[in-house]
C-alpha cells in the first residue's frame, strides 16, 4: 500500500525520473551550452536530453569533473563560478564563486577535495566536494616571488594534484593526503609561460606546452627526485609566432597504445610521440590545424576536429597507419567530442547547428541528432571512473 | 506539501536508498557469497553493505558484469543460472537458469546483449539484457563435428565476442551487429584444450591458456586475417602436470603500462611479458602460487594472491623494478580483491573470516572492515566503463 503510494507520488517527479523513481546514473552526461550559462543532462543510452540546468555563469571554455557515485558534476565556469550539479533532479546542489578568473578543476582521486586553477588571483583553491567549504589555498608564488597564473590542473594518484605555473615558468605536485598542510614540489625554470598541461590516462606522465618557448616539458612522476625535462623542441610555436588563442589545448591529445598524438601547433598535423621515449616517431597529414585529437577507447582510431575556418570536419585517423581512414562533415562548428566509455558510440557537438550528433564508432553512421543551445564541451560520467578526469 | 510527503514516504524505504530516494550508482558493487547463493551490494563511498539479495542458485566460481547505466548486475552461475540484479532496489529483477553448467559471460559494448559462455550443452547463448529473452544461440561445434564445451568468453569492440572451444582447440570471434546472422570466424587447431582466455583492456589481443600443451595462444584482433599465435612455450603445465584445479585463472592477469604480468603455472612466479613483442621480459618471485594478479589502475603496483595453503596473504609487486615491495596477511582464504576505479582503494574478500577488507592502496592501512557470508568475488559497477570487462 505504502510501496504503492510512493510510486503514484513519484510519477509526479519530472521527466528525467524513471517511473519508480530510481536510475543508474552510468549513462549520464553533461553538455555545456556555453551562450546561455546553461547546461543539458542527457542520457547516452536513450540518445536524448532529460534536463537542463540554468544558472552556471560564464561558461567559456567551461569544464566538468564527477563525483565517484556519478551522480554529481563540478561545472567550472569562466568566472571563477563552481557549480555542483545534481544530475538525478536537474538542479544545482551548491554553488560558489570562488574567484575573479579561473581555468578547469579537477577532484582528487578519493572525490574528497575539488581544487580550481586561477588566473585571478592566481594559485590554487581547494574545496570540499560534499559542501564546497573552502579548505585549503594554495598560492602560486614563483621563485621570483610574484604570483603567477596556474593552468593544467589536474588528479594525480594518491590524493594529489599537478599544475603549471604560467608567469613563473614552474610545474608543481601536490600531496594533499594532509589537506591542512599541503607537501608541495616546486620544480622551477622548466620553460617559458607553460600555457597548458595534461597527464596520460594512467597518471604518470605530466606535459606542458610552452607559449613562449618551442617545445614541450615532461614530468614522469614515478621518478624521484622529480625533475622536469624538455621534449619535442620544434612542436611549439616558435617558428610561427602565433596568436595564443591558436594554441591547441593539451586536453585535446590522445594517447593510444604506446604512442601520444597531440595536435601540432599551427601546422596542419597531428604529432606522434612514443610513449617509452618521448621522442617523435611519427606525422600525420590532416585536414586543417588539430583542436583536439580523441582516441576511441580502444585506441584502434582518433578523432580530430579543426580550427575555424575548417571546423565544420571531423578526420578519423588509423592509429596503427597513422592514416586519415574517414572524413565526416557534421555541420558548423564541430566544437568537441565524447566516446561513450566502451567506444561503441560518439557524440559530437556541432554548435553552430545547435545540435549534438550521435555517431557508430565502427560504421561512422550518424544515430540521433539532438537539440542543443549552441553546445559545446561534452562531459560523460564515465569520467569519474579516470585518473587525470 | 507534495514533495514533503514523498521525502516522508522514502524514508520508510529501505536503507540503501538516500533521504531523498535517490543515489548515484558509480560507487556500487557486488559481492559474491557462494555457500549461501546470496550477494552483497555495497557502496565503495561509504565502505559499506547496503543490500544483500538471496536465491542467485550456485555461485561457484561466479562472475558479473554490469549495465552500462551501472543500475544492474548480470550475475553468472555454475548452474546455469543467469541473474539480472538490480543494484538499487536490492532484488532479482530477472533470473532465468539457460544452461545446465556455465562458465562465466559478457555484455556487447553497446550494452543490449548479454552472452553466455557453457559446459553443458556448451556453445555460447545470447540473451536481451533488457528481458533476459533468447536471441541467439551459436553451437560450438568444432572441425572435428563435435560440440564443445566454452570458455574465456570475452566482449570485444563493435559488438564483438570472443571465445575459445575447450574440446576442439579453437578459437572464435563473433561479430553479432546482425544479431540473426552471428558473423564467426573460426580459428583452429590453436592447440590442446584452451582452458581460459581473456583481452588485454584495449580489447585488441586475446590470449588463452592451454592445459593439453605448454603455452599460450594469442590473437591480434587488429589484423586481418585473424590468425592464432603461440607464445610463451614453458609458461604452461607441461613440465609438471598439475591437477587442473590448480590452474590460475587468465582473469587473474595484469596488464600495466608495455607489460602483463601473468601467473606461472605451479610456480611461485609471476611472469612480465612484453605487450609489444609477447615475449617474457622478466619474472617476479612471489610467495606462493599467484591466483589473481590484479594492477592498480594507474599500473604503478600489482596486487597478487596466492593457492592455498599459503592463501591468507598478498604481495604487493612494483611494476618498474618487478620486486616485491610490500606483504599483508589479511587471514584465511584471501579469494579475491577489486580497486576502486581511481585505485586509491582496495577491496579484498577474506572468505574464512566472512569479512571484506579494505585498504588504502597508497600506505597499505586497513581502513574498514565489513562483515560478509563467506564472501569470493567482488565486481564494482566501474567495470560497466571497460572493454572486456
Amino acid at each position: 500500500m505504502i510501496l504503492r503510494l510512493i510510486l503514484t507520488l513519484l510519477l509526479m517527479m519530472p521527466a528525467f525520473a524513471r517511473a519508480d523513481g530510481l536510475r543508474g546514473t552510468g549513462n549520464l552526461g553533461l553538455v555545456i551550452e556555453r551562450a546561455t550559462g546553461s547546461a543539458l543532462i542527457v542520457d547516452t543510452g536513450e540518445r536524448k536530453a532529460i534536463g537542463r540546468v540554468e544558472g552556471l555563469g560564464d561558461l567559456s571554455h567551461a569544464s566538468a569533473v564527477f563525483s565517484p557515485d556519478q551522480r554529481y558534476a563540478y561545472v567550472f565556469g569562466r568566472d571563477g563560478g563552481l557549480s555542483k550539479v545534481d544530475l538525478l533532479t536537474a538542479t544545482i546542489a551548491r554553488r560558489i564563486v570562488q574567484a575573479g578568473n579561473s581555468i578547469g578543476g579537477a577532484i582528487s582521486d578519493d572525490g574528497a577535495l575539488i581544487a580550481v586553477s586561477n588566473y585571478e588571483p592566481g594559485g590554487v583553491r581547494v574545496f570540499d566536494a560534499r559542501t564546497l567549504d573552502p579548505i585549503a589555498s594554495i598560492p602560486a608564488v614563483g621563485a621570483d616571488g610574484r604570483t603567477s597564473k596556474t593552468i593544467g590542473l589536474v588528479d594525480l594518484p594518491g590524493r594529489r594534484f599537478a599544475w603549471a605555473l604560467y608567469d613563473a615558468g614552474e610545474i608543481w605536485i601536490a600531496d594533499l593526503t594532509n589537506v591542512e598542510a599541503p607537501a608541495v614540489t616546486r620544480l622551477t625554470d622548466v620553460g617559458k609561460l607553460p600555457y597548458d598541461g595534461n597527464v596520460t590516462p594512467d597518471g604518470r606522465h605530466y606535459l606542458a606546452g610552452l607559449f613562449g618557448e618551442d617545445g614541450v616539458v615532461h614530468v614522469d612522476t614515478w621518478q624521484q627526485p622529480l625533475k622536469a625535462e624538455r621534449i619535442l623542441d620544434g612542436y611549439g610555436r616558435g617558428e610561427q609566432q602565433l596568436p595564443v588563442y591558436k594554441m591547441p589545448h593539451l586536453e585535446g591529445w590522445a594517447a593510444v597504445g604506446d604512442k601520444l598524438l597531440l595536435p601540432a601547433v599551427g601546422h596542419h598535423e597531428l604529432i606522434a610521440v612514443d610513449l617509452r621515449k618521448f621522442t617523435e616517431v611519427g606525422r600525420v597529414a590532416t585536414h586543417g590545424q588539430p583542436v583536439f585529437a580523441v582516441a576511441r577507447p580502444d585506441g584502434r582510431h582518433v578523432w580530430v576536429n579543426f580550427a575555424h575556418p575548417l571546423n565544420d570536419t571531423i578526420e578519423v585517423v588509423d592509429t596503427e597507419s597513422l592514416e586519415v581512414i574517414h572524413r565526416l562533415t557534421p555541420g558548423p562548428a564541430v566544437l568537441h567530442m565524447e566516446f561513450t566509455p566502451r567506444g561503441n558510440e560518439v557524440w559530437v557537438s556541432v554548435r553552430d547547428a545547435d545540435r549534438i550528433d550521435v555517431y557508430d564508432a565502427a560504421s561512422f553512421a550518424k544515430k540521433a541528432e539532438i537539440p542543443a543551445q549552441k553546445p559545446s564541451g561534452i562531459f560523460f560520467t564515465a569520467r569519474a571512473t579516470r585518473i587525470g578526469q
